[in-house]
């Protein structure tokens, strides 16, 4: 190995402290974008992410206006002829806290628990994003990169990154890179290097359901007029079979089949029953007949309710007959399903099921399509020698359940490919209470991206 | 007519301004008795009719405590030897006044709009309980009445009366009379007085289904545990037939069935289907198969879902996989079920339904049996005549679909009969947004009661 390599990584190591203050000071800021009382804060997030990048010498730091929330933009220029470019792409946004009742500690003041540092957003990822920064920095401290980079870090993916697409299309001269590194990934276990080869994509909506003018007395009325909370719930109740596999009309039409190498894959990772079973605390698995729990979540689609409202949920009782339902939809894809055509399938699924004594909408809130990157690639390799190098053992492939739209957004219109990695964990609590980091895993990431930049060009 | 009659008559038409400020004075009390965080209000409501009981000269008024809101108490003593005792019934407390923005005017704050006063409780019940106090204090400035008089008006109707039944065994003696007079009930059109002979019944229940021990990010676990929200939807969907009959099992083993003399009776009232229509502002109709909807609303018992909740119901989208989902589910009952045995069939139905891969429990918030009055008995010949001097025609009798359970307490509990009576109208927006009390109609109720008293002994 380099002595530069060596001294990067050592760089890192004395640092440690210092990296984790400044992930506290990150995680402190309460960047939740879908709900519009934090627009103050989630541009203070902006701030300090260019400000990292200015003190890391980046060149052309710029925050970006959008419709919504700001992007923010860097870049460095290597002294290699030639050198290849990657965009590096992250988000500062965070989910929601709520319920906040069921934190163990403030979301928004992280808070030391054993090996973990606890806050909202800590490894959903503002964590991971720091993890490429401090890396990039304990190189640069004694050396330069052999790369070009580009930085794009947004402040919209929790809510489906809706300005992005555009940005991206309007902004294609400042954004071309030969690869997208996107840290917002995880691995298996703390001993268990994986790289992420396949994402599902999501299309999210809402659907509303009305009744009544008004809310009704439940006694005066109840028997004359279809509750709408009752409606919405057989709507729900009929978008599954009793196999576990979704109704709407044609959703498994452009499903890419498992092969049978892949399904043989998929089995040696360590994610049989017990584990899902422990890390989910359900009662029991359940799921697409014909199918483990493992392809479920990898390469299978899935049609899952986010949130039911209606009438009355305080406490004790109001005897009401509501006028409206709400809930929140959300499919996850697979390759090579088509979120638009998604949103039609429902909407045919509504207009066949739904009964005319109510009137209803969709709204959708979020579409991206599933992505996939070649396993052979070059960068791809890198990564595994990373891995390999920091773990002593070669990291495992798997399939990615959630959603990254960006990664299909550089596809499409910059034909650009991605590679996924970070250094989150499952039982992170990613979106739930009490989210979390694995400070170990965390410093163990920093070492990887050292030695994965240094393996692009040595 | 009386000399003594047409003067209390004469007094409620000049004193008219002034009720209706007290009874404005009584709906800025929120007496809302659900929700805890009232708790102060609710007490002062509870004083305010103690002071009212104490104006009109009633003795032994007094506030009793209970578990959670108090009960007011007064009582009259006539001069007749051998009279009748009257026990008047009534609640001080409200529906809680969600949702806020959906108010034209303050719910707190009654305001007059057209003929109406809106405000939470102008009708359920503040202005029925003063109507009946304007009408004793009518009678007493210039006469005496031949019946004695207890009061008894609690703070818990809305929230399903938890602590009467105790406080009426316990209070025997206190509150022993030949009849109940419960003001909480209304008539059908303010051209179409009426009597109610049947009330139904009410079991409130709250389903909780628990799946994952917290929230999941539905992208990381989706399609490898049930969803609770999912699980719920189906259960609930299950609770009704495709003929709009519920399901639970023995639900109609004890429904009385309804004679064709009565179903002709029902069919005489003015409740078609464009009555229904546009009184609800429904897209359209909906109900048990084999029944008209005045039969619906009256005679066939109900299961309604009266909330929802689950996951994120905020602005935009959050991409959870519930741990929790939880419905308020309401029956109304008709003689001779029994709200007992309704519990066990919904917990029988969810033993049987509810899957394995989520755990379930089930809160009873509140149960009452129906009711039912004869019409030939003499108090409800006398109301009938009060009827036909206030607006000139006889009244209907109907039957209603609200719940009263202190009409089943008192019948239980000391053998009590119940008449109702009352002036609210079908269209007054119980338990709903802008509640209105129809001002012309409350005084011809206040009008009514004053020949009501005197018809039972002349």
């Amino acid at each position: 190995m380099s002595a530069n390599r060596n001294s990067a990584l050592d760089y890192a190591q004395k640092n440690r402290d210092r990296f984790l203050e400044e992930l506290k000071t990150f995680v402190r800021i309460p960047s939740v974008s879908t709900d519009p009382q934090y627009q103050a804060q989630v541009e203070a997030a902006a701030t300090w992410v260019a400000d990292q990048l200015r003190s890391l010498g980046m060149n052309n730091v710029a925050i970006y206006p959008t419709a919504r929330h700001p992007l923010v933009y860097g870049e460095y220029r290597c002294a290699a002829p030639q050198a290849a470019t990657l965009l590096v792409y992250g988000h500062y946004d965070v989910q929601p806290p709520e319920p906040l009742e069921l934190w163990q500690s403030p979301p928004f003041e992280p808070t030391l628990s054993g090996e973990y540092l606890v806050g909202r957003g800590v490894s959903d990822m503002k964590g991971q994003l720091l993890a490429g920064l401090k890396a990039i920095e304990s190189i640069l401290k004694a050396d330069q990169l052999n790369v070009n980079l580009r930085f794009l870090v947004e402040g919209e993916e929790e809510i489906g990154s809706p300005s992005l697409e555009k940005f991206i299309a309007e902004h294609q001269d400042l954004l071309g890179a030969d690869l997208a590194l996107n840290l917002d990934s995880g691995i298996l276990a703390p001993d268990f290097p994986t790289i992420t080869i396949a994402l599902r994509g999501l299309a999210y909506f809402e659907l509303r359901v009305y009744g009544p003018a008004g809310d009704l007395h439940s006694g005066v009325f109840g028997g004359a007029v279809h509750n709408p909370a009752q409606v919405l719930c057989e709507l729900i109740a009929g978008m599954h079979d009793a196999q576990g596999r979704v109704t709407l009309p044609g959703f498994y039409d452009r499903v890419r089949p498992l092969s049978e190498a892949e399904r043989q894959s998929l089995a040696r990772l360590p994610l049989d029953d017990a584990y899902f079973l422990k890390i989910t605390g359900a009662p029991a698995l359940f799921g697409e007949e014909g199918y483990t729990s493992a392809e479920r979540i990898g390469a299978r689609p899935t049609l899952e309710v986010n949130g039911l409202y209606s009438g009355y949920i305080g406490e004790g009782s109001k005897t009401v007959l509501p006028a409206y339902a709400m809930a929140k939809i959300s499919c996850r894809l697979v390759p090579d399903q088509d979120p638009a055509e998604v949103h039609q399938q429902l909407f045919d699924y509504l207009k066949a099921h739904a009964p005319s004594t109510v009137r209803w909408e969709v709204i959708q809130h979020a579409a991206a399509p599933a992505a996939m990157i070649e396993p052979d690639r070059p960068e791809v390799i890198a990564l595994s020698r990373a891995m390999e190098q920091v773990w002593g053992r070669k990291p495992a492939f798997k399939r990615e359940g959630g959603s990254i739209p960006v990664v299909a957004q550089l596809k499409s219109i910059l034909s650009m490919p991605t590679i996924l990695t970070g250094f989150g964990l499952p039982d992170d609590n990613l979106h739930a209470p009490n989210e979390r980091l694995h400070l170990p895993t965390w410093q163990r990431g920093i070492e990887t991206l050292i030695h994965f930049f240094y393996n692009l060009t040595e």
